[in-house]
């Protein structure tokens, strides 16, 4: 598996599996039924930020998304979104993008590293950011209406780099 | 003085103070330099979002804009930015409109409202809000450069509503 700057003709490969993230609603607040122009703007970054996919056996198999959490005097600090194609799930995917975004994120200067809402019941997920140097610095409750289990955290989960 | 929703025609009378707010940068990690078409859709929002102006004396001295935190399935959380006009600070303007906020973010059904980015050595702010109901569930460290003091921590606030 190699992880690549993703360019503008892969979204139409990335959509199928961020359409099918988003419809099993467990993961992501974001909107839900998105044509593949209108959520074209949600996962492909525009400079300073960067989407990147993860190919596997000439197909994507995931992505993430990464940038400045904020602008002007919170630019030092960036964020990032993952997915991983459910049929390629626990293998290792989500962990290689990890990686890669911690490695963009000092190679580009960052101070540190903001996961704004990860779900708290999303385990996998958390145990996975805490294992790469994560810490939750605060959950927002009941902020995220999950279909099977009402409403759940968001955890907001913080790395510092330098 | 008064709160009502903002119009178009508001914008060029807010964006002076609005600039002369991000240009201070000690309290928003907004962009700084924006002209008045850049910094419109910073500030005046698109439904189901808000954007409302504190008048007295024939003058706009305050603003507030408020909408849901997130899309989808976090759409059940508000949240609000504040500015006041420097000249017309110490007056209560920006506790009526913090009530004005908790008010209509009741009436149109949130079970909570956050601010994602509350300036730490903002002490007047913090100190408004937790008078206001609200507590900080975190802090991201560093995350904010604030011109005087370096890097400075911004705090997550929240609020039950119901």
């Amino acid at each position: 598996m190699i992880i690549r700057d993703a360019t503008h003709q892969d979204w139409p490969e990335i959509y199928p599996f961020y359409s099918a993230v988003m419809a099993e609603g467990r993961t992501y607040p974001f909107p839900e039924g998105q044509t593949l122009e209108e959520a074209r703007p949600w996962w492909m970054e525009q400079a300073p930020g960067t989407t990147v996919v993860a190919v596997g056996d000439g197909a994507i198999v995931g992505s993430a998304k990464m940038g400045p959490n904020r602008p002007g005097r919170g630019s030092h600090v960036a964020t990032a979104s993952f997915l991983v194609d459910p049929g390629h799930q626990g293998r290792g995917i989500g962990r290689a993008l990890g990686r890669h975004v911690l490695d963009w994120c000092r190679a580009e200067g960052f101070h540190g590293i903001q996961f704004n809402a990860v779900v708290e019941s999303n385990h996998r997920a958390v145990h996975l950011w805490r294992s790469l140097g994560f810490d939750v610095i605060g959950t927002v409750p009941e902020a995220f209406e999950h279909p099977d289990e009402g409403l759940v955290g968001l955890h907001i989960m913080y790395q510092r780099l330098k």
